[in-house]
């Protein structure tokens, strides 16, 4: 059922940004005239982290900044990306002596926007890279693969590298290794619906879930009968192991995403199914994460992540931050 | 839509506890053979608090089990109180020498089932007392009134004066302290559905919302034609204050809290009307919680408590927790 709570359709991102900064005024601070969010204190010294993308995805992005995590975040409109003259103003608003590095979901619109404003900063003399997240193993192409859920992890990540003191070709060269660790796969139940034209983002069956969708609303790679909590954590936890390289000595972490509208109730039943056959597996589960980390506005439907550690990677999984969550 | 990713809906309810243990097992541990969430650490001193209730409303309220907050959530099931046994059960399992305060959701059947066993620990020498939220001024009676998202609240002032060092008696008078500063309400667009019979909790057209709803499906006190987030919030936020007595110096914590389904989107721009609407009016807002606090599974819509702050209530509000999200 397409109901929102909104005011003006046109302006929904603007307003949540707004409120956003508003509702958090010690963290979060909105760069006037454009839809990012930056720390309300500036980070003076370390690498300066950059996320963003289309909007729809919150918490993503605007609610993993602040301290130990980014220090902007670009909100584009409703599932599309944010254009190259917003993320270069994110670049001059949050740029350090030690330079910036844009996290990049690989959507072919954030990457091609986010790589030009990376191009127009260097041309202006600010050291500036890039990593492009792709953890979603429902594609069979590692190229094609998309970022989701996983993305939070390569936030934290290279958030505590950043703090850390680590330089910027180690910010991203961990968060790169991170990146190559983490496997994301998800099922939708029911769809979103555009705060504009009202419609779903695809149409679906009473017994039916998409399986392997993206988190812009696109429908799955496949449409499979409804199953239970336990076929599906089984299923999606097996397909992400194939795709991993890994032994029993190997320690994960864990992340349980609702898309939006699943509540915790069943997300902690999946929690459950998936750390006892993680556990049957004589696998080791570092921590879990349950909860709504990156959505599709109301969709139903869910993620999980594997996130396989190291020494170094489980540090700074530890590295305390102060942002809208908990993590 | 009734679709929910589940196995057993009859053991929706010791799925999701397990689930949760299991999901935290630094911050908590399940009682064996009862829906309880006691913290995996026992407290060895302080005032213990327990909370609970029918299970549906989560994170409430095994999430708000750990440092700072409960002690104890006793879960009963879906939409129904938990018996006195279990409730006695939590009580023998955090007791300390300082005694357990019961915070109690103002349901006929919770209130009974929580004052049994307090009773019930009373005759076995166990210091125990209780308080009874009822912070949704929907209803117009005080005595009728439901404990809803403000009981967040008193879970917080009372969990930060325990670990100070209150006791029994002090901890319960500040609680109901708080209790007096706190009010809410809330709108529903879209019902939720039950577990085992997949039936909504309500039916409700297009183009309509329900106006004071409770947290347990129930529908509203009115119906009323959907309205934009500026005016719903201008509604609720001036029926909450006309049953409030305040002043221009007195300072709110504002809580927009989604029932579930309703985006962080739709809930930050929720949030800037209703803080540009409380600054209009020259009202100070000390501090805003905006998320999903206590939900009612999959139904859509949000509530907005605001709660009276003095000196003591700013100090505790701002004691440090460890639980399940970010307070």
């Amino acid at each position: 059922m397409n109901k929102k709570i909104l005011n003006n359709p046109e302006k929904v991102v603007e307003e949540m940004v707004e409120g956003m900064a508003m509702a958090n005024p010690n963290r979060l601070k909105k760069v006037e005239g454009f839809n990012i969010l930056v720390r309300s204190k500036k980070k003076q010294e370390g690498v300066a982290l950059i996320s963003g993308g289309g909007s729809g995805h919150e918490p993503a992005h605007g609610g993993y900044v602040g301290s130990g995590m980014l220090d902007a975040a670009v909100a584009g409109p409703v599932f599309t990306s944010p254009n190259p003259r917003s993320v270069l103003k994110a670049i001059k608003e949050v740029k350090t002596n030690e330079g910036v590095l844009l996290i990049i979901k690989n959507y072919s619109g954030d990457v091609m926007n986010f790589k030009m404003a990376a191009q127009k900063a260097q041309d202006e003399g600010i050291k500036c890279d890039y990593v492009i997240v792709n953890d979603d193993i429902a594609i069979n192409n590692p190229e094609d693969r998309r970022g989701i859920a996983g993305t939070i992890f390569v936030h934290k990540i290279a958030g505590a590298a950043a703090d850390g003191g680590y330089n910027l070709e180690e910010t991203k060269e961990v968060a790169n290794k991170a990146i190559n660790n983490i496997k994301s796969k998800g099922v939708a139940l029911a769809p979103c619906y555009s705060p504009s034209s009202g419609r779903p983002s695809f149409e679906i069956g009473e017994n039916e879930m998409e399986v392997g969708l993206g988190i812009h609303g696109e429908p799955g790679v496949e449409v499979q009968e409804l199953k239970s909590s336990r076929k599906i954590c089984k299923m999606i936890t097996n397909n992400i192991l194939e795709k991993m390289e890994y032994d029993k000595n190997s320690q994960f972490s864990l992340m349980i995403n609702s898309l939006g509208a699943t509540p915790l109730m069943e997300l902690n039943v999946m929690a459950k199914d998936t750390l006892e056959l993680l556990k049957n597996k004589g696998l080791t589960i570092y921590n879990c994460y349950v909860g709504n980390f990156m959505t599709s506005m109301e969709m139903k439907g869910a993620s999980l992540t594997l996130f396989k550690l190291d020494e170094e990677l489980k540090d700074l999984l530890n590295h305390p931050v102060d942002v809208s969550i908990k993590l």
